[in-house]
């Protein structure tokens, strides 16, 4: 059986990359910086990115939320008076644990692409599968809870291996917790050396100011900062 | 894409249900009871295990371990001295992200089930396509954490409906969360009314005791405690 599936995974995969390519030309053409922000469920990626854009003064910034059913995140993003749209991967998707290349086109003429400057995706919350699709974004980015465990990175290296920017989030809970800080960065550097890390609290604002700027900075395009 | 995908998808899931049969029936011979437990990543699966087959008396437990690659968690559950064996779904699987009848079928061997009352396998953290996957099991339950907010079963209700058992873990960081535990159980309830619930911590040993009664009385068969 699991021979025929990844035959089939492949041919998914080409595809998905063809589909990438026609969105990265169609960013391109809208002068549009798009990051893909993937994590756990619950690891918050919703609560930075209300934190983050908040503020966030300069940009013209856009959300697509990818989400199996509900439009509970979308809400959320709503109430920031920013063009947010929602895809429901169990609506015609077969209730996939990730978004790919299709299911983001699917999305894209729901937004104001023209006007612009920065789109961000917020993934299904699932640390394996969103890191195998390309969406043609320019940056992946992840999400980390100090809650999940120190041997995350271990787990799961292809999800930290694929993102450039690791958002270390909930740090306002690390004296209630048995959680090892330098050992989680030790393991992270063996998977992916040249990560940046920020350590953050979408609860007490700790680091969300350096979260801006860099969503700043790569909505301008400025590759030197990240 | 999708409509391919989707079809294949059927496909497998036909041949999992037969390989799921075949499973059931090997557990049936030897007088197995079959508990498949799901969870987000980092929600706390291990630890839990390790915190309830500790000191369980009077059952013969053995635990499959699931994964996409490394073998962290069994590493945790061989110094309890409890037969375990590892499926990565790494090799030879494509790296998914859930396990199906047929990865659990490979790893059976691996253990002394003639030896066994109790097999516990510990699914990949994810909370989508682990509930798509039926894989012989008695019962299907899930750890989730209250780190995780109050809105996830009504994000991912395939996996809060499919379980018959949910444990709420980490409950000794309640005092540190904005998590309205009111709130979670209501939507929990709107979803799947009849789940056991039962709020434990790994950390503080808070509801082990509880959890170890119903490892002792799932593994007597003595379903109508659950």
């Amino acid at each position: 059986m699991h021979r025929i599936k990844v035959k089939v995974v492949e041919d998914a995969l080409d595809a998905n990359a063809t589909i990438a390519r026609a969105n990265r030309d169609d960013f391109d053409r809208h002068g549009m910086t798009v990051v893909n922000m993937m994590s756990s469920p619950g690891a918050g990626k919703t609560a930075l990115l209300e934190a983050g854009l908040r503020g966030l003064e300069g940009v013209r910034a856009g959300v697509l939320e990818g989400d199996v059913q509900g439009s509970y995140d979308a809400d959320r993003i709503a109430h920031l008076h920013i063009p947010v749209a929602q895809i429901q991967t169990q609506n015609g998707f077969g209730g996939e644990c990730h978004l790919d290349a299709n299911m983001v086109r699917s999305g894209l003429n729901a937004l104001p692409l023209d006007l612009l400057d920065l789109l961000i995706v917020e993934n299904v919350g699932n640390l394996v599968c969103p890191a195998e699709f390309r969406i043609g974004e320019d940056k992946r980015i992840m999400v980390t809870s100090v809650t999940e465990g120190e041997d995350k990175p271990l787990k799961y290296p292809l999800m930290f291996r694929a993102c450039e920017l690791v958002l270390v989030n909930k740090i306002d809970l690390l004296p209630h917790l048995d959680f090892d800080l330098d050992l989680f960065l030790h393991h992270l550097d063996a998977v992916n050396p040249g990560a940046r890390k920020l350590l953050v609290s979408a609860r007490t604002g700790d680091g969300v100011e350096e979260w801006r700027e860099w969503l700043y900075y790569t909505a301008q395009g400025a590759k030197a900062t990240a």
